[in-house]
């Protein structure tokens, strides 16, 4: 179970954003807008949860490449941005669980030679399998790294071709060179952009490799998306409307999560707040909301100073776990002379001291009338992460719609590309 | 070697910002203003490069504890904030050294229960030692996680006494207990406070106990500061000046750093800028910079968009490593039938690629006018990496002066402190 709050007045504007923006403000007009998307078919993402193609690719690639899967030592993720960071989020989420396998998943996203080197440590090409995921087999990262391997471990040699697997756009340049190469290829709809595609095949497969229950995850995301669809969820189109009508007064939002297993959850939001809704909008105006990934009790070391007594521009959503179920570790009851301000911790598990410190830290910027909202999960299993997923998903749709944008595309990333091959040309 | 560029107009600032602040705009007052600071001894790191005297505590530490010193494979930091930050920046800067020893160093700062045991998992104590890093003794992830440890590895009992350092303000509390205790203990001013602390004993003792030449690592720090006192480093006051004053229209700052080496040292950036900064200032003005960490080129594919077409709102600072000396790993020229289009790398080294990448992103950046600087360093070593820590102390000294706020306190975060020991007693 997820519990949603929002902590401030959603109909609020600042005087500045009200005499600035003429954004859609009904919460009907944005539903009607987002389903509008998901009957087009704009964006293919609305349909994953209902979409069983994924789970039998994989479960026909699991059966034709049992003997290899059965010994799998290490995964080896060639990907980046919407390739990776999804998949590495759920993963981080969903270790703990005991039914995860025993297989190191690996990421090679980086060109720095440093983190190549450090991720292919370990790497014995007879207990691994390589995924390449891109959608376009263009992204000029994961050509490289993919080359590198298939230079480094041999991949096209007859007998090592079934340790590479490619997921990639149906009818993509890369399905061409693998479906010519006898590689294994598992397709995906192109109108599934990279930050929106964890639900399809990009997330599916590697996790069901690993041994998760992907069938919850995907079970979790249609409860909420038919919960919303059913007008049960009105707080995200408030929250939407909020948050794009103060663009101008608080442009940038904080995620500030209470658990180290959020760490990469909240690196894909990141990208799929900061890549979807940075735009030129349809009146040709530069839109977006700056998305900063915080992680707590940490992070109150170093940011929290800022948010209170820096500007006010800045909506701060707090994300925590009911820590019942973690009460193993407990901050063991001795007594230090002349540290007594510190026994008020003592005999308390370390879970609870942490959403302690989450509720203490709301409720500080509560008082200050700061525009606090809050996602309580109950516990990380694969059902509310997939939950979790849908909620950002449909989140990112509404305020994308209230800034009449498009929200699945990445016009100005392409510049540089050119720019680059100018260089080294 | 370091080189400075900024790549904006020093002058310029926006009407919004001309109209609203009435900050200083000239040069010599910041100077002097941060000469005042200096002299008066109002924060204490000013002086660490020109003080000898955590060297000579560590070496006399070193000599009386070489038994234990010979055979450590582990060293735990509990520490949390600038009492970690800079030296974990500092070790994953520098990692990649030849004499850099073969002990692993973890950190206990969170509260987190799932982080914790994943930190201690290989942890055993016949060839450990604990550093227990605090400024007052009283941070309560730092005192939680020491009782911790002094429960679980029975710290106390007289044989393994040895095996746990302290590291604290001249006169804390932490100090008498450990006088007490007979458990050895290593001083730092208190006018040095924790994020500017790094090359006080905080950074020194542990960064010495791994074999890093940290007399190299406070000469860099002396001579950028030498030099900045010399006026030979006016980049820096017209870098502040410029984004003190463009506050309002300029609110945030990103520091792209393009090497996953520079992991570490962003998020001590992080702190150290939106810490120091995040104030209310004399005037009783809410100001601050918000700082924002990426890592490049991976982040292209999740914040590169919204820099561009987003709102324009931030100053980017690029920081990069002449890449020339990690040549050893090249993309091999190998030919895919359809993906033609990304051969253009082939042949080249990784390190290239990445190079080429962070000037191509600089290029799209300037051809908008937005506001770059960029810091290249010709190689990481220690020499280098005491300069940009200096560096980033002096800019940040800088932008408080002219905010006219106590850079070196942090008092909003004291009062979660309160709500927090309210809601568990």
């Amino acid at each position: 179970m997820i519990t949603f709050n929002l902590h401030f007045n959603t109909t609020e504007s600042s005087k500045q954003d009200k005499h600035d923006s003429h954004f859609i403000q009904e919460k009907d007009s944005v539903f009607h807008k987002i389903l509008e998307e998901k009957e087009s078919h704009k964006s293919g993402y609305y349909d994953l949860p209902y979409d069983t193609k994924a789970l039998q690719d994989c479960s026909t690639y699991m059966q034709d490449n049992a003997e290899i899967l059965k010994d799998l030592t290490h995964i080896i993720i060639i990907g980046i941005g919407g390739s990776s960071l999804g998949l590495k989020a759920i993963d981080t989420m969903l270790y703990h669980l005991p039914h995860r396998n025993d297989i190191a998943l690996k990421f090679l996203e980086h060109t720095d030679p440093i983190k190549i080197q450090k991720s292919l440590k370990r790497i014995r090409i007879q207990t691994s399998l390589f995924i390449v995921i891109s959608k376009s087999g263009m992204t000029i990262e994961t050509t490289s790294l993919m080359k590198y391997c298939l230079w480094r471990y041999n991949l096209l040699e007859p007998n090592l071709k079934k340790r590479l697997l490619i997921i990639t756009d149906k009818s993509s340049i890369l399905e061409s060179w693998a479906n010519e190469n006898h590689i294994k290829t598992i397709t995906i709809n192109k109108n599934i952009g990279g930050r929106f595609s964890v639900l399809s095949a990009v997330g599916v497969v590697p996790l069901k490799i690993l041994g998760y229950k992907v069938e919850e995850i995907l079970d979790g995301a249609k409860i909420l998306q038919d919960s919303f669809l059913a007008r049960k969820e009105e707080h995200i189109l408030e929250k939407a409307i909020f948050m794009a009508n103060n663009h101008n007064t608080l442009p940038i939002n904080i995620l500030f999560s209470y658990s180290s297993s959020f760490r990469d959850f909240n690196l894909w939001y990141v990208q799929l707040w900061g890549e979807s809704l940075g735009k030129i909008n349809e009146k040709g105006k530069k839109v977006g909301l700056t998305p900063i990934s915080l992680i707590g009790s940490i992070d109150q070391h170093s940011f929290l100073q800022l948010i209170i007594e820096g500007k006010n521009d800045k909506t701060i959503t707090f994300l925590g776990i009911n820590h019942n179920n973690y009460h193993e570790i407990v901050i063991p009851d001795i007594k230090m002379k002349g540290l007594e301000s510190t026994d008020f911790v003592n005999d308390i598990p370390f879970a609870k001291l942490l959403s302690a410190q989450e509720k203490a830290t709301m409720r500080v910027l509560d008082e200050d009338n700061l525009p606090v909202d809050s996602i309580q999960i109950d516990s990380l299993n694969e059902h509310n992460i997939g939950a979790l997923i849908m909620y950002y998903e449909l989140l990112t749709s509404a305020v994308g719609c209230i800034f009449e944008i498009n929200t699945y595309d990445q016009p100005a990333v392409e510049r540089g590309k050119k720019i680059l091959s100018q260089m080294l040309r």
